[in-house]
């Protein structure tokens, strides 16, 4: 261990640490490898893309898990599936835990997973360390946190949550055209008898275990991020409109190449992005031609913007320049600059921050405390309820990428302090809400 | 008319004027109009790649016009179709004169087909002024100009010519994973019973029509380009390979960004490549990136090259620069740079740019003598027998678009010119070869 370690003695009951040094790190290292060959891809990775089979695989094994042990799955409309592990009081708010099983098309075979395969993990626990909560503890799988086939993510959480309407995204379609009611409808089908929950229902408390997608921890050598908050989004698409000419005819005076004019707005944008503190993250993810041909001038230029940053006020300035500065750098083209996506910068409670530290203190784990760079359903639910996030460390930093990778003995060190973390919030009556930035 | 003209008195065969007379505008632009029907697209455009259904359906209606004025269609074993009209000297090598059906994807209606409908109106503007060459005059479609569907372009003319055996593309496949050599059958077996022609038959003299593809003529008021050689072309294929990573939470400064060092990479070639003469054509038409998503760092960029200059001296350094330029510009990924296409730079024979010239003069049509911008199947054609191409205006120089236009006057004076510039070819016995320069 290192000097990371707080020094400070810590309590917390001793039903929590008996819960986390019942996890079973084979046991859960063997669920996420049968988990990973459910849309296996060349490289390590998966393709489980939302309400595809794979994804209609990877709830059917979880739930067959959940039974086996006496667990009580349910679902909801939108497909965000439930197992419960009852409490004391049957009555009381459950305490929320999990993740998304889905992934990117060339994704790895930890984000989301992890966190849902520690659910389960903190639910046998408690039954092996036979161990009675107060309040039920839930494992969630939200439906689509992903996006990448059904565009935007996090759409489970989002109408769970209430943000929005379940209608609002029936009739979006995938790239074949599948609609996402025709895809829901067949996941539904596929768990059949399972009992329906209704959206939106009281929670306790919701904790979300995630890999970091970051390369911070492993940096710094720890094996557990305490999340604070989770930093503010806003995506744009980026629209150029130039005219195609032919490449070996027309004298590049004459052009209005797309291309060339997205390429300046780029670098105006880099220009006015760069952040000598490396904490703003600017990128430029997605980006089309048309006609997209080898001797063709570009008669269109299409990019999207990933911008993100903690800090609402820099966030919203930096978001609200982007129009102008595209327009500024066309030299013949027209742009146009649309929003596509904004989430607020969330700063989690206390309570639940100091709950996830002083059970790593506690188990005498290395820890930091740090902001989420990406966003989770964590985001959504802590409008809901006192939410928080537990992360582990990937190789590199990797993530939506088929080398992803993390330790066995990190992903139980991880559930061992989500477990303790579970069992001391069961213990606590008044969890203060998230603090929504901006909103 | 404008002062273009020259003042010089030029003398042309009464041949030769009869059957420009003889060319009929009407005709040929209601051939033009039928033929666009053919693949036809939104905005007046045509998709209609090679060896397509598209393709077949034009080539038969141009097999019915030539059988019902009584010339003859053969075929070779590549698909490139002639039509041919006899001469005085049945065993004197033909005239071929031509183009192609072929279109861009999004392309416009007379780029390539403009010169196979102008041959065709040549052979029934000879037929109804009774005038018998010397040679045959044969029309010619080459098969697969474009490259759009099976890359690379040219095939055709390439193949006949002797500068690539057939056997080298016939695996090359489409985005459906259709192989050349079965569109190739299905085109062949479509038109059943024509003779077969050998590769690389003698011929007199090639002239190809076609729209000028730039701006030039249109600016000057000219009717007519007296082609007197065309550009050399390189294209390149620029792969720069980075890895994918989180948009939300990896630090720039630890990116390795496929899309940032290709733009660092284009920034540098524009700067090398900046000609204040702007002779020089430099484009950056196709760019892909992968995963392409929008909330994940590119792993890869991968752009094409197109470099034309028509001193090969220039043509050739400013290519040799590219992947060095490329390296050097490389902050965190690494880049491979590929050469597709090379095509020399060719100056057509004085006898064949005279005969045009002289034809246009006769004519009394505002011309001028100008280098080609775009390759086409003459700068193959160019390697195996006298060679040379008449240009006509198109409106705003917009080619390889849905907007391409011509007027019908254009397009007949064009006709005119052609005609008695093949019967004027007919006529003579020396014709010098192109030069290739730097080949």
């Amino acid at each position: 261990m290192d000097n990371h370690i707080s020094d400070h003695t810590t309590i917390v009951s001793d039903a929590a640490l008996k819960t986390a040094q019942s996890v079973d790190k084979d046991r859960q290292w063997s669920r996420l490898m049968q988990l990973a060959e459910i849309g296996a891809i060349p490289g390590g990775g998966v393709n489980r893309q939302s309400l595809s089979t794979e994804d209609r695989q990877a709830r059917a094994l979880l739930v067959r898990w959940a039974l086996a042990r006496g667990f009580e799955p349910s679902v909801d409309d939108f497909g965000n599936l439930y197992v419960r592990r009852s409490g004391r009081n049957p009555e009381a708010p459950p305490i929320l835990t999990g993740s998304h099983l889905d992934s990117q098309p060339s994704g790895g075979r930890f984000d989301g997973a992890y966190g849902v395969m520690a659910a389960l993990e903190v639910l046998e626990a408690l039954s092996d360390s036979n161990v009675e909560t107060e309040h039920p503890v839930e494992l969630v799988v939200w439906t689509n946190e992903e996006g990448s086939r059904f565009a935007p993510g996090a759409m489970g959480s989002m109408v769970f949550t209430g943000k929005v309407s379940p209608q609002q995204w029936l009739d979006v379609t995938d790239d074949e055209g599948t609609t996402l009611s025709q895809a829901l409808m067949e996941t539904l089908d596929a768990l059949p008898g399972l009992p329906r929950r209704p959206f939106g229902f009281p929670v306790h408390a919701y904790i979300e275990a995630h890999i970091e997608q970051g390369p911070i921890l492993e940096a710094e050598h720890l094996s557990i991020g305490v999340v604070t908050s989770i930093q503010g989004v806003r995506w744009f698409t980026v629209t150029v409109i130039g005219e195609t000419a032919h490449a070996g005819t027309t004298p590049l005076r004459l052009r209005k190449d797309a291309l060339q004019d997205a390429l300046a707005a780029i670098q105006a944008l880099n220009t006015f992005m760069n952040d000598s503190t490396d904490v703003l993250r600017f990128t430029i993810g997605r980006l089309v031609l048309e006609p997209n041909s080898h001797n063709s001038v570009s008669a269109l230029c299409r990019f999207t913007i990933d911008l993100r940053h903690p800090d609402p006020s820099v966030l919203r300035a930096k978001g609200d320049a982007i129009e102008g500065i595209c327009i500024d750098a066309m030299r013949a083209c027209t742009v146009q600059v649309t929003q596509n996506l904004e989430l607020p910068c969330v700063a989690f409670p206390e309570a639940i921050v100091d709950a996830v530290q002083t059970s790593a203190q506690a188990l005498v784990i290395g820890h930091r405390r740090m902001p989420s760079g990406a966003f989770h359903d964590a985001s959504f639910l802590a409008t809901h309820c006192p939410s928080g996030m537990i992360f582990v460390p990937c190789a590199k930093g990797l993530s939506h990428n088929v080398a992803e990778s993390i330790s066995p003995e990190d992903a139980a060190i991880g559930t061992q302090v989500l477990a303790a973390t579970i069992v001391e919030l069961s213990r606590a009556i008044n969890l203060n809400p998230a603090v929504i930035l901006d909103k």
